[in-house]
């Protein structure tokens, strides 16, 4: 009964305790953006519009119902970046915390990762490992903000404006929030392949997950002679350089003769490659994405649903979610009755875990395109499925739809905002209620399916 | 070592068996589909259209890249007639019998359907369950010809005339076809709502599942006391109602002010109903789809590649496939770690068929429309999607592309007819090879999830 009790707490705690923040996050975002001398002298802004940019910046989205470089002042703009610290690193950690903090409670020593079986038994030991993460990600952003800065001179007039640029856009990148103040994404640098290279490497430190930055950090500093990488870091990463290769080369070959046509082909392959690495979850562009093929656009809303690692800056379904529903599948074609994959065999609850995933992620995709159907009459269906993929994967892509949403538009994007960051699992936990073990069973009856 | 084998083979051998039967029903109706005499005078049909035409027949889909009217002589509407049942009633029986076969086999007395619980219990007493119900759905199409052609006399000149359409436009429905010999659908007959109502019933006598009509034959036989209906009956038939309710109730809704405005109430509801009821699998229409918004067409296309129960005409993942993802998920946001309904729990291994086949059903869509986007560069998304679904679940709804596929597209699209027809999971056995039970586990390793 006590045993009972304590797993429903730790069922439920770790979810509230991400919700609850994300909201406090949201209010504290909606007050820094509405601050006197935000905006630039005479712009006005709806407060459903301010909402939308607080959503948007707190769950490191990037969709934006205004002009973020037309509508806010310098001050604004760092207004914006202290809110995607909150979100995209504020969240990270926090989601990271619960999940070490939990998984040493219940003293499951098959999570492997290593802070747990080695040297940070304790809870300070934790929050230390946390705390030096959370430094080396805002190194990172120093040292993106300083390199692109110094590029960035060759482009505008004085340093304080390259200064700006070079520092929202290295946090919007590591962030993977997507904002830019060029007005225009990364068009403007579309043939800048230093600022993209730059760039990409910044997203993918945000988007590959935290956990993964802590273990190769250990892995690094050699300390630990029997280290191994755990399932999960080894899972996330092939899967996210698995997608990140073959959405280059979809790209790459759906828009050869079409979108590049006429580009020289490394030209053509930084394109395809920036683009692949977005929709994982940065959303930031090199090009304008409504010129790409219509299937070009289906497949990144795709891989807008699937999203980057658990525990990172992203949203979607998450990388470990699909690997593990791809590799059932494999599985249970060969008649296996369970999933092995680098000599680890996945738990039957984290199985379960990412088919709830699945199952809710295209619920909530269905109900959402029903829904703008109906209030976004004059918007066509792939238009608003790219919308919805985009920010359920809290990449911040769109078609140019989002500007011209209605209310009712603009709250069902937010929610599936919040939802995509927060996580389908966490959501799940902190709507579902007290956990409800079975007492007893029912006879089981088989059915035919499929 | 032999139990290994046994199972093995009762894995493979049924799956090989249906798609065998597959091949060689789709063999035979390409040759009665080009036999002197099937066409109209003068008119010449490409190979490519004749193997289509067979398998969307075979398949019982009703896609069709050729005008079925302006081109089959009043023989070749018999020949069509003739393949209807060899892939309708056809792979329904073979379907449903080997799932006996191997359920007495396996011994499974869970299975609860009730010619292996009670007094089935031999090869010969199956044949003969499945002889009668083979009889049963012929009497019913005979019924349903006969009302048909005594009403259609008031449309056609001759009775001959009304005597074709009326055993067509049975057959058709029953099989859950879709074609039609009108040349327009049933949408001559839109303002007929006997027409309607009796073609409703010979769809939902197709759709609603073999097992199903057994069990309601025997509870209507009052042999049995004990009788009490099977975890699959209830499932699925509960699922099909709620469905139906559902996808009339979101026509209507949609439509009433854009295709259905200026009917009065009950043409809505008639409208709106007989494509809830048809998008499970028959594919025969009373009004232009492409009328529809495009949300609503949408939601057909989602209605499409769920499809119709199993062992039936039906095709999609199956409404048993919908329902335990639906439960599972209701029950696992919960807390619960089983499913359970009507007082039965299902069994882990339908629980996991059932995700494979989601799974698979969503891969082999979305690849479907990749590559569709690639070979018909003219045909938007939307339409693409529309008739993928369609293909999948054995629909037959179009949004009037099917003529306009390259030759490619349409292989394509048969490809889908064929796994829709075969069912997913059978599909997945016949390719997946020997089954291969795990010799050892790995240690177990938690992954964090969405
Ligand atoms: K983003
Ligand atoms: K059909």
């Amino acid at each position: 009964m006590i045993k009972k009790r304590l797993k429903t707490k730790l069922n439920n705690t770790p979810a509230q305790a991400i919700v609850t923040y994300y909201f406090i996050a949201i209010a504290i975002s909606v007050i820094l953006l509405r601050l006197p001398g935000v905006h630039k002298p005479g712009v006005h802004v709806n407060f459903i519009d301010s909402l939308f940019t607080a959503v948007s910046a707190v769950s490191v989205t990037g969709l934006s119902s205004i002009n973020i470089s037309e509508t806010y002042s310098v001050f604004g703009y760092f207004m914006i970046i202290l809110v995607l610290q909150l979100g995209g690193i504020g969240i990270m950690a926090l989601g990271t915390f619960v999940w070490l903090i939990s998984g040493k409670k219940i003293g499951l020593r098959e999570r492997q990762l290593i802070m747990v079986d080695y040297n940070q038994s304790n809870l300070s030991g934790v929050v230390n490992l946390i705390k030096e993460i959370v430094k080396l990600l805002l190194l990172i952003q120093a040292i993106g903000a300083l390199l692109l800065t110094l590029y960035f001179t060759q482009y505008y007039d004085s340093f304080k404006e390259a200064l700006t640029h070079g520092i929202f856009t290295s946090v919007s990148a590591t962030t993977n929030a997507g904002f830019d103040i060029t007005g225009d994404s990364l068009i403007p640098y579309h043939h800048d392949y230093f600022v993209q290279i730059i760039t990409i490497f910044l997203i993918i430190f945000g988007a590959i997950g935290f956990p993964v930055l802590i273990e190769v950090k250990e892995f690094l500093s050699n300390k630990n002679k029997n280290f191994r990488f755990s399932l999960f870091t080894r899972l996330t990463t092939i899967t996210y350089a698995i997608l990140l290769v073959f959405g280059t080369i979809m790209i790459y070959l759906l828009e050869m003769f079409h979108a590049f046509k006429g580009m020289p082909w490394h030209e053509k392959f930084f394109t395809a490659l920036f683009h692949s690495v977005s929709t994982r979850s940065a959303g930031l562009t090199t090009i304008d994405v409504t010129q790409f093929h219509e299937g070009t656009n289906f497949l990144m809303s795709v891989l807008m649903f699937i999203g980057a690692s658990p525990s990172s800056v992203g949203g979607g379904i998450r990388t470990t979610t699909f690997a593990i529903a791809v590799l059932f599948l494999i599985n249970f074609s060969r008649g296996k009755d369970s999933v092995q994959i680098f000599h680890r065999e996945v738990h039957l609850i984290d199985i379960f875990r990412a088919f709830a995933v699945i199952i809710l992620a295209f619920a909530m995709v269905f109900i959402a395109t029903i829904l703008l159907s109906v209030t976004e009459t004059n918007v066509p269906i792939t238009s608003l499925i790219f919308e919805i993929t985009s920010a359920f994967g809290t990449c911040g892509m769109s078609l140019g739809i989002t500007g011209e949403l209605s209310d009712i538009g603009k709250v069902i994007i937010m929610v599936l905002m919040f939802i995509g960051r927060v996580g389908l699992i966490s959501f799940l936990y902190s709507i579902g209620g007290k956990s409800n073990k079975t007492k007893f069973h029912y006879p089981k009856e088989r059915v035919i399916i499929g």
